[in-house]
């Protein structure tokens, strides 16, 4: 297939990232369809002018047609949509998704897929502290990260109209990681980040501690407001490399507690010099 | 003494809280001196109409003169200072503070104390990334807490100059908590806080990773950009609290793994939904 602005694009799975590349891709002139489950996210985004077409069924016809399919899903519910309905493909129909964790979804779904359907699959960067397709926003891509994660399945052609779709969405750093970098990298920078916000909200339930909070503290928590249902999957479709993470994390923690016990103040010092070394690394870039 | 716009002020340390106390009440029309000890910045100060008057050596005729004075100093800094030169002290002075930890300074120094000159204690809980006078900056205060913490030993009559001085300083919650409430509560807000920053950082020192990195990771670690000095400080004269909420955390983040390893989805799930409900609590009020 080629990519333009006439190719037939199918979202499946309406919820706040699917909604964002609906809203991104009919800003830029492309023509965008939707199969979702709940017909009230269709009116939503047919009234809103986000999508032309859109239904809440496994519509034969709708699949048919589609040249770019963007699954949109939990990685569970990807990999069994995949199962079911991929008798309904186009031969030739590129496939992509947005899924946070690769290993367990690309490898499943590369050799399950009928050989005349091709599965590059990519991760979008971006994401709000609330679900559903209300939340949605084209916005969010920008100053974000959008990492293609090739295998040896892919061919060159079909790497590049996934960059190129991370390009129209309007994403700022394009670039690409083996399903396995990328998880291990996902597991330290986002998902052990959740671990500890989580963590820190329920290892205190002293009242009132709220009314003395500082900004430090609402930045360290404001991703404790979670979508349990999305990210207990995403964690258990990623176990090995979190958990690997979680215990590096919690080594070094171990150690800084040894040095604050033993009252080693240089040790501590010397940790602080290191990280606020390293943090300025992770500054936002200025545009 | 009574607390009015001709009340002589005296800053002792224009760091970056020094030099923030000294824009607010210059601002707010009083009169305010310094004394800190690094002439450059008595240089900055006046150049900048922070202060009146000021210098960087300890002179006993601005000490004597000053009827309330503001110590803005580290913690173990701020106790020697107290002994070396509290004989300077007019009779009736008040003093205050602006220190991060209570126990280890307020008993100190409330016990060594003339018995004619007042300690009342209080943390302004605002602060900045970076350190030193130039980056001090009034508005700071706006939407902050500011926290006194009376012993028996302080009057009625100081406990109120304290709040009155927040007020002016424009803080916008003034609450009192003892000195052991308060050190507890900042051990786990404050302290625990940067701790979860600085090994994070530390925890992974994977080139590149920065590249990937989206507003999550960046919003847990702005505060590992950090004053070794000062906060190794903080943490050495707060070390049992601060233990006891690092060992309460490391509990909570061990049994969070426990789940995970053990594919307990349900019990992630429902940490998760207890920490999205505690978060709410912590939202910033809308002013």
């Amino acid at each position: 297939m080629t990519f333009s602005k006439s190719t037939k694009i199918l979202i499946v799975g309406l919820g706040v990232i699917g909604g964002s590349y609906a809203m991104a891709l009919t800003r830029e002139g492309y023509r965008v369809s939707c199969i979702t489950k709940n017909p009230e996210d269709i009116d939503y985004a047919l009234k809103n002018g986000m999508i032309e077409r859109g239904t809440s069924e496994i519509d034969p016809e709708l699949i048919r047609e589609a040249e770019l399919i963007i699954f949109a899903l939990y990685p569970t519910t990807f990999i069994e949509w995949i199962r079911e309905n991929q008798h309904l493909f186009s031969p030739g129909t590129l496939i992509t998704d947005v899924t946070g964790v690769k290993c367990e979804v690309v490898e499943p779904v590369q050799s399950m897929l009928r050989p005349d359907v091709e599965f590059i699959s990519a991760h979008p960067m971006a994401g709000r502290e609330r679900s559903g397709v209300e939340f949605a926003d084209a916005e969010v891509f920008r100053g974000a990260n959008y990492i293609v994660t090739p295998t040896e399945r892919n061919t060159p052609e079909a790497i590049e109209i996934c960059k190129e779709l991370g390009r129209v969405l309007g994403f700022s750093r394009i670039s690409e990681l083996s399903p396995e970098e990328h998880d291990k990298m996902i597991a330290f920078l986002s998902q052990l980040t959740h671990v500890i916000a989580v963590t820190l909200m329920t290892s205190n339930e002293t009242p009132n501690l709220e009314k003395y909070t500082g900004d430090s503290f609402r930045d360290l928590t404001r991703i404790a407001k979670i979508n349990d249902a999305m990210w207990s999957e995403l964690f258990l479709t990623n176990k090995g490399a979190l958990l690997a993470e979680m215990d590096a994390f919690m080594d070094e923690f171990s150690e800084f507690r040894r040095m604050l016990e033993e009252g080693d103040r240089e040790g501590m010092r010397q940790k602080m010099r290191e990280s606020t070394k390293r943090r300025s690394l992770f500054d936002k870039p200025k545009n």
